[in-house]
């Protein structure tokens, strides 16, 4: 560590500690540095931003009771801010794997903006003075309280302003695709096999489907995640808080982020349990069931370019192999179907940390709000990226398309009215084992007229109930 | 099989096979029966109710649409009530492990009310006159949406019939032993350590409002199981169904089971993906996280006799050892959690199946549905087991509960506004390492007077916020 | 309950209960019948039997070491074989979501045994005498060694007796038909798009060889299985067994089911968790995962008829749909799909339940081997239904597979060595574009000659590497 | 990107590319980067380094069988030693979230080495010569068998250099704590419920066992690790490749590791599936379990100071809460719970990624080797930080420990074969009904006598079998 570099002490209550001189952080980030060497992953920087917010926030609505001396505050909410503003994010050095209720990245946010804010008034870092860390940054708030609330304030921000745009982006898209392929008449396949046909723009229409569902999902999840716990303060009872103050900080959050949080009614829950998160990653994963799907099918429909589907022309972004020259890849289904089996596993990872809460606190809160925050931007990037470098590039291969349509003994589906169920796989049959048309086996059978078969068996007549 | 026994020879297009002669079902169900011998799960019950109810609602609908002669419709659909009121549940006899697509099981009810029907209006089995299975029971449906449809409203109806009410039975419980221990002051604990006080009754309102936040979970996931495929036959189309069908279908679906089931908007998205099933059990994957964590808390507050914590008292419902006697165990919790496991373990079940999908349909039809029902039901029959042989006979043992109160460090935290968190901590640490209590620790080190440590310590006191 | 008809009354340290006169069962599991009313899934057969096998194997060794009447214990070990034997199953009642330890269930067995073992000494139901349920028949056991005995019991003989020969069944099978299509070339595939052939009978080896690891992770995983928490009784450490019973009941059971089972060197451990049936369940989960990719290229491979890549044409088991004649499903590979699904999911609820022991206990035995027992029968019985009903009867549509090849572009790799890498990149480049051959393209671009060309690009020689 | 800043052209098949000057990759790195912007996590390191082995080892073989120039070739050799040095890590800027076969990956190795082989042979970046990134560096190797190959090297790596240690070094620390406590005996609980005694030292001997089976559950999977893909090319029949190449580079790979790697037998299974990394996951998944019971244990017998059980003194590493003084944490408890639920949520990645492979590639190969590496480290490190910070420092609190167990009830048993199992619950439960002792309650239920009692209830008598 430190060592003979530019170092100063700082103290807690375990006594002294050094710390790199040019770091705003103090004894308690860094003896977490120290007993916590363990992976790489630090929190993610929604939830350093959100410390900040709920800092800011403090500040103000302390000024505002008169529990905070207003140049002391004027200070904490000006470092506070900057927090926000991701200005101070190298001065977070702490893992995911710490404390499970993230005391010690409170205490980070405490000490970075005790020190920020004395320096602004003028004193060194690591005296405490005047801006105290506990006493002042920390005023009328717990880990306890804190962590949960800046893990909803990170969570709601990102499903806000980053997943809940991605997806409409890649709906968008989805539907202009239906709009352009509704004249696309193609092969339905069920079972992997040929079935009736229906548009290539119907088919799509259902990938839009399931993502507007997706949107309406997470929307649906977001109230609980508008709860915030501050003002719980250690166990939930708010001891040590001034009445009123939790519902005054929900609404200055909500002054800052633009988005409609309020204080939870219920504080106890809302320190033990985060099952607002579970809830928030379980719609996270119907998405990645979702997509899975979509991605999966666009690279079949894409296979080829001679042995596969081949009814889909993909973007060609790079060379798709090493070794096999002309190749193209469906490079973008493959990294978002990896992001789908992250976020499935990370849903589990959260529904575990979820499920093991002990009386008045959940210790998993890190782990948790990692993977929810991690699940929400891999789906963001992930739809943005499949949306722009593939959707929006995706053109029917129509010869081919044609040619498979006319090809499918499935159009015999049509004579189930007219000539009965029965007799209409007799057809089929015939034409399946003699390798003929539908319409040489049926006059074979003597079914039903020349004329018959191409008045009943018109793929565009196929395409939807009939009157 | 049926060798010597009683037996009649069923058909369908691939040629003869025997049945049993008291059995409704056909040859396609046989063949299933012969082709998948695979465990021993049968398809759940309120699923033949749900498929019972398909055809019902379809015969009434197709007759009224003039697509079924009304002789055949009035057997088939008094036939369909038969099955939909449970009462020919042993002509179902199909394992999950069939075709994905449920395609054997909507055979199965299309053979067993043909021949039922049959039966009623004087004709043998087997004859599949004047009610045929397909073309007439199955009139105007594909297994690809009458399946699924079925699906939603075997879902809907579990979590209205079942699940929900169970869920209050069990909020209702926890509220009224909030209230019950409203007046009783015990130490909290977080990381599992020593904390400031609250009450009983504070720690089990936490409880009551994770259940309450499941119910709105449920209900905000219910809308889209409330879509029905019903109307898109066999890739979403609708092909071979008249206009109109898929809303009537619906409404009259609505009609009989009392749910606001309503046709969906896309029916390619409602047979390709079953996306409202994997949030509906997203949904039961958060009330397994909540229940894991109340009936944890439930029995650690009850270990000892001696040895524990032991703040409540379970009810003893049995010998708890077979060699320890006078040994009572939480056998409740240990029931439910170990339901809580399943159900999470259900959910990844259902998530893998989900996102299988390709192209027109999902055929991870049978596995999903009996997940989701399964959950469904070890849920509901786990909170009302829980609620009436554990929850409800709960009682606080106020005597323990106080002792430990007393003999708890943790009250020192309402001396920070008092004498500064420095110096709180220092109360503390004296009385952990001498092992007297926090007042004489407080004296020793005379930072106030005995008569402020009276009047500022006070666990009654520490139950809320400050005015 | 019994209410007015036959009826007898059994007792236990709680009192009386009636049961009703025909079971053998006694007053503990009548209870739990009464208070675990949860869902409908018995503990699974095999787990009974282990429990009958338990029983038999310490009587046997009570009685050598003379803790157990000679009378008495040939009494016991009567009544044991036929709950081994499967003659009293309708006389274990009680569902998984019990109590954890498994407790109601060793008390069922002892209930049982004893009744069945005073019937056969001529003694009446219900009076304990001259066998007593925990005194004769449970002597030197505790409920938290027996329950652990039994499912690493059950766990090992189905391992043996039902998994493994069925994974050598599908290994044969895929092994024959890697044998069978040795000489068949064809396209590859990577990315789904397609690339350098090989011969389907080395496509077929792959899968062949993923269940041969799959037999040797199994292997790999039952050394723990073998071990017996038998004689650790209450917490692991033997009170009130003899000194020897462990190593000699071990012995016994070995014996009993000729399999190789050890008394566990730490009995601690063995009670307290159970990660060998979590690893073992890791072993079924990665066959889940082999079976999935394997079944999924089946059906792949076996898509069309027309419009798919038909490389494979599968056995006919079954009408594949109910609305469209003549086609055929992949139901085989759909039923196994659905199985590697459920495994998946059942294997997170055994690892959910294993993390959650508690000091000397883990209380999510029943739940665990349920699941553990369910994914075994479920994938032997896939397996078999797999191979009998897919796989020996797949058949590879030559004509098909050879007009792939010949259209593919990819066999341009050929040309890599010769012609550098970026020269074949434009060759197959060209050929794409223009929808012509690569040779016309090759040679439209002067890059070899004709004869070079076919002397180079021959798929029969791309099939290894090169000397 | 580049702008007016210093940059070169780099170009593939598709054409000229940008890249900043300083960086050694090429044109396929620049494009990932620029169509994969999704998330922020880079392929893990070890995996960077073992595609620099991969590309030393490729070069010295090429270079022995003469299918690499020695110049080109020893150039390469050093650049990939520079690389699998860690001297080039800035180098590879790709992320997890691309094509599902790392191709992109590979051809940054490639060109990272070719222009830094060039520098070192005098030539600039970017010309490709004298070594080309495909035609030498990737000589007689596809992605689709290097990036595998590298998979399994960095997997077998770490958990020979990183994991087994680790689990070592806790497995010592356990044991060692098991001897220190040897003597204390203490209460056993099961159901959370006091039970009969043992020594503290036998509990800790059983989380020993949980970890030595958990390392020779590694050992046991570490064998199908061993096998190395590389050799298969393209689709895994060797194409381009020359005979011995595989097996030569396994052997010179087992030299540069010191590991026993070896050629894979079946190349096929070794590229279109990795069960070998679902396997290892599976034994990271076990552990995680295992870890999960224990670090629980831990911190509820270290539960207090006051309320809890109080039996285990655990080390102070920090403040524990910033609201509550004097409140030390089990927070390295905390952080090792947190990496079990994240490796469990991992797993489930690593399954998805392996079930969904497609023909001859599985292409989840990034996201399965990431999320193995991590869980890997994180157990790693986790089980270091949980041995140096927590084991090593717990003391048995044996005044704590000796009050509870002449407290307990349980002690009872010992009094089954003198007085039977009836009687001696009637004395527990008397005790437990009067809050007596259980002498007390003997002596007045007149069962035994004083001495007897005194003779028979020794807890240091209850700790085994009897002889």
């Amino acid at each position: 560590m430190a060592s003979d570099r530019n170092v100063r002490v700082e103290t807690d209550t375990f006594g002294p500690v050094e710390v790199e001189a040019s770091r705003y952080w103090g004894a308690q980030t860094q003896r977490s540095l120290q007993n916590f060497r363990i992976g790489g992953e630090r929190l993610p920087l929604p939830l350093i931003r959100a410390l900040g917010v709920v800092k800011l926030a403090a500040a103000r609505v302390n000024m505002r009771l008169g529990a905070l001396d207003q140049k002391v505050g004027e200070a904490v909410a000006t470092a506070a801010q900057e927090v926000a503003d991701g200005r101070l994010d190298e001065h977070f050095p702490l893992v995911v794997w710490q404390t499970g209720s993230g005391t010690q990245s409170n205490m980070n946010a405490n000490e970075v903006i005790a020190n920020r804010a004395n320096e602004l008034l003028g004193a060194p870092r690591g005296v405490k003075e005047p801006v105290h860390p506990n006493d002042h940054v920390n005023r009328g708030q717990s880990s306890n309280d804190t962590f949960p609330t800046a893990m909803h304030i990170a969570a709601g921000e990102q499903a806000h302003g980053a997943l809940l745009p991605a997806l409409e982006h890649l709906r968008t898209a989805l539907e202009a695709k239906a709009r352009e392929f509704e004249s696309v008449v193609k092969i339905g396949r069920t079972h992997l096999q040929d079935a009736t046909p229906l548009t290539l723009g119907q088919e799509f229409s259902g990938y839009a489907t399931q993502i507007a569902y997706g949107i309406e999902r997470v929307k649906a999840a977001l109230p609980r995640v508008m709860l915030l716990a501050q003002g719980g303060t250690a166990v939930g009872t708010g001891l040590n808080a001034r009445k009123g103050f939790a519902e005054d900080f929900a609404a200055e959050v909500a002054t800052i982020t633009g988005l409609p949080f309020v204080t939870a009614p219920n504080k106890f829950e809302a320190l033990a349990a985060h099952d607002a998160l579970v809830e928030l990653s379980g719609a996270l994963n119907v998405l990645a069931v979702s997509l899975m799907k979509i991605a999966n099918d666009v690279r079949l429909l894409g296979s080829g370019p001679r042995c596969g589907l081949g009814e889909l022309r993909l973007p060609e972004n790079e060379p798709g192999s090493s070794i096999m020259p002309g190749k193209v890849n469906p490079t973008q289904s493959e990294a978002l179907t990896m992001v789908c089996a992250q976020v499935m596993g990370n849903h589990v990872a959260v529904t575990v940390g979820g499920s093991n809460g002990h009386f008045e606190l959940n210790v998993f809160k890190p782990v948790m709000i990692y993977n929810v925050l991690q699940s929400i931007r891999l789906i963001a990037d992930g739809c943005r990226s499949f949306t722009d470098n593939c959707v929006a590039g995706i053109e029917a291969d129509r010869e081919r398309i044609g040619k498979l349509l006319n090809e499918s003994l499935m159009l015999v589906t049509a004579l189930n009215p007219k000539i009965g169920y029965d007799n209409a796989a007799k057809v089929a049959k015939k034409a399946h084992k003699e390798g003929t048309t539908l319409k040489e086996a049926a006059m074979a059978l003597d079914l039903l007229t020349s004329e018959e078969f191409d008045q009943w068996v018109r793929p565009e007549n196929m395409l939807g109930p009939s009157d």
